[in-house]
């Protein structure tokens, strides 16, 4: 294989600096890598990794980006992101002006709480490196928040799920792929602690997908803004494909429903064997 | 294995309809598939063409779906959707809001040669299913551009590069993967066609990304919205590494000139011997 | 007075031009007044006119341009625009982001009368040019568009007001100001020519808001695009107040019907007698 | 003059509710006033005050809210909103996608002044309601943001201007027309406490457009999410103005350094007389 081509030293004399991509005459780099020999050989999810963090994952951290990235890919018509897309789209805007609509749709109600998870699990570990035991940590957490009126830590509880099968799913990965360590831990027994401070009426409060992103990504080391990026990267398919369908089966000017629509498509089925 | 719980019938009185995601309490279906059985099983550009298709891609057009996400992840700091993007990171706007402004920089000069070049050969299709070859309905299509004064067709020639990497890298593939049929075929005819007519000064107009991309979404049967769809995919993951380099590296609100910058990140590397 | 300070001479060698705004140390000159002469002696819809075609508005004009601003600073609650921006602002997003994503939620099928209208009455004027009456030239854009199954020409009919308020008022203003010419008389005279070729259920086709402001635009000298902005600029005021009331009245994350609101505003009420 | 049409009573059974506008067959009412009789007789800036608030403005009012809202309408092709707005008209974008991008370019350091200068100024009045005189109030204030190592107080100095002439206008109106209240006092003794703390490079620390703006609505009354609101809305026409001029004047698809341009608009000119 050829050498590769040695990076002309350049001044900093006036220039900013970036560490992202190198873009010369027929030559692509990517955090130093030929964008052509990533393509075909490394994943769009990787990529992004990369992109974001600056190196390649290991085998297991790639796997569970790209599933982190598919957990959050569409969640239906009714979030308010989407929503904000097929109000778009319904004009005959763009499906580029409908998607950033979309991302605008993306508050601190909604999509926030990887941040926050993030940060009371940051303050639970701190805690715990005081010399309590995680499970400690989580029963002292717990109190604090009961004591503060938070009744609902942010990772936890969910408007339609009782058990988030996306969350379910990324923490057995993460235990399978021996990546989950005392971010997925706390989190757990957050969820345990929770139990016990349950409301009068038992209201359960299970881990989220929001929760489990933001416990996973702390195991794997990625920095919580960068986690937050993951978030809205993931969900850009989801309002595309909703900007489309809106553009191509309904007539424009329609006053949308969130709550007067059925879903038609395939019944539930299984993936081809080659996937398993 | 269970049966799969068949979908209740619902009314459509007065309810829209979507085909893309179903939820109910503990259960997601993404196009008829568990998203829980998705997620570490099918790749995220995977699910973006099942998403967005209605189909889980065979495992050649996955490969290049995948890898044509990453032939546009990123393009360095000089393109004005990513310059859209680092003037709002710089005003300490949030990194959603800056990957919108980025996505809004994708006017029809930038990102729109895709659907332009699909335009272009659908039309030179058109002329071969009358009865002419591709090779004489490319050299009837640039005669006809010639005469409308139509110098650079869509899908060819690039500001920087005199031979396009990724184009190169992505029709290697078409061909490896056998899913080059006729788009890229009459693509490759309009680049001999084109040298034919150059210009004086001998002007090289080598097929870029885009014209690559829409040759091979046309031969693997997308349409050209969805392609286009792919594309504003394709650039998210770079706007948001952009906006988070710019509040991460930068002083705030600083002058952004895009022609002063230079690349600090890592010299040429390889990639791992596992991923070749 | 002091005699204006001569700006400087510059070198055009490698900058680029902008004739909007000048700004030096302690000076800001809009199109050459300086902005704080402006403050509280020209109003900002007339600010605006100045700032997009580089001269104040006579006071007619200014007048009318005011008027245009207010006509189209809100529609209530289910413009998909406005709801765009509600759901935005449900999520907890900024006021900002807010108001973005409802000027995205302005497509050729909302809001993009104006320039339709405004192209049907420039082909409509080139009729007249060419020898007939305004009033042929509107029977001869109706057959045209009868013959090619167009049932609801830019710039007439509504789907709430059989007879629209606003283009009532507009016309009315543009006719006392004396700035109604041959755009509006071919608006009109189309008026009349639709009433001949009505559906066969009599379907009114009045003029509508859009064609108002299409067509007093055109008499007042206002490029099309200039017409378009005006637009999105008036309506800049009701997305803002829509996202503020979503935040200020309603609970996160709610789910947004459209067809389901009412108002509960104060009953109608005349303007304080020095108003009129 | 016809009686009023009473509002018909509504249930409010599943029904939430806007008190902005009602939109009724051939009615439109603007916080209960008919929007055809706003139109011609209540200024844009008037009309957009009582969107926002509920109630026209008085008189005084309505002038200082025009001030303002014309104080912000542009300034120059620097501001990296301005930029970003460019960015994407450069690529063919539509303008209203070209202004969208321009507001999302406003973030925490450019135009969030207002909401931190406002916030500062209540803190200094609830010191001063402790039974601290105003001066003593605005001296503690800023020891307070000495010994915090924050040497810049919001509302206070600008890149360009020394002295701000949209901030002496302002401050001038309002004390013409009898508004300047506590809150602006208190602008005026921060100022004058400045001085005493001034750095050793004698930096010079006089009010800005921004903290005129705050202390301004702070005293007519104006909510700080209202005044906020008032930015974003004032700046529209000028991104607007930017992106017209990027798509009338300059090649698509330029590198745009915000370094290098210079005015090339008329010379410092003299309101007419009758303005004056």
């Amino acid at each position: 294989m050829a050498q590769p081509k040695p990076l002309v030293a350049r001044t900093t004399n006036g220039q900013w600096r970036t560490s992202l991509t190198l873009i010369e005459p027929n030559r692509i780099l990517v955090r130093g890598y030929p964008l052509d020999e990533l393509m075909g050989r490394v994943h769009f999810g990787e990529v992004t990794y990369l992109l974001l963090t600056g190196e390649l994952p290991t085998p297991s951290i790639g796997r569970l980006v790209d599933a982190m990235l598919v957990s959050f890919i569409d969640h239906g018509a009714t979030p308010p992101s989407t929503l904000a897309a097929r109000n778009a789209a319904t004009t005959g805007a763009s499906i580029r002006g409908s998607v950033a609509a979309g991302i605008l749709g993306f508050g601190r109600h909604h999509g926030g709480d990887i941040l926050a998870c993030r940060q009371m699990l940051d303050d639970g570990l701190a805690l715990a490196r005081t010399g309590q035991s995680i499970a400690d940590a989580a029963v002292g957490l717990v109190q604090r928040m009961v004591e503060a009126g938070e009744i609902t830590p942010p990772g936890f509880g969910h408007r339609y799920h009782t058990k988030d099968p996306r969350a379910t799913r990324l923490l057995q990965m993460a235990h399978e792929l021996e990546v989950d360590h005392e971010y997925t831990q706390l989190l757990r027994a957050l969820e345990q602690a929770l139990v016990t401070h349950s409301s009068p009426e038992g209201r359960s409060l299970p881990i989220n997908v929001d929760g489990a992103i933001a416990a996973i990504c702390g195991d794997i080391g990625l920095p919580p803004e960068v986690a937050d990026a993951l978030l809205v990267i993931s969900r850009v398919p989801g309002l595309a494909a909703h900007a489309l369908e809106e553009q191509g089966r309904e007539a424009p000017m329609r006053a949308i429903n969130p709550t007067a629509h059925m879903y038609d498509g395939p019944s539930e089925r299984r993936l081809p064997a080659r996937r398993k």
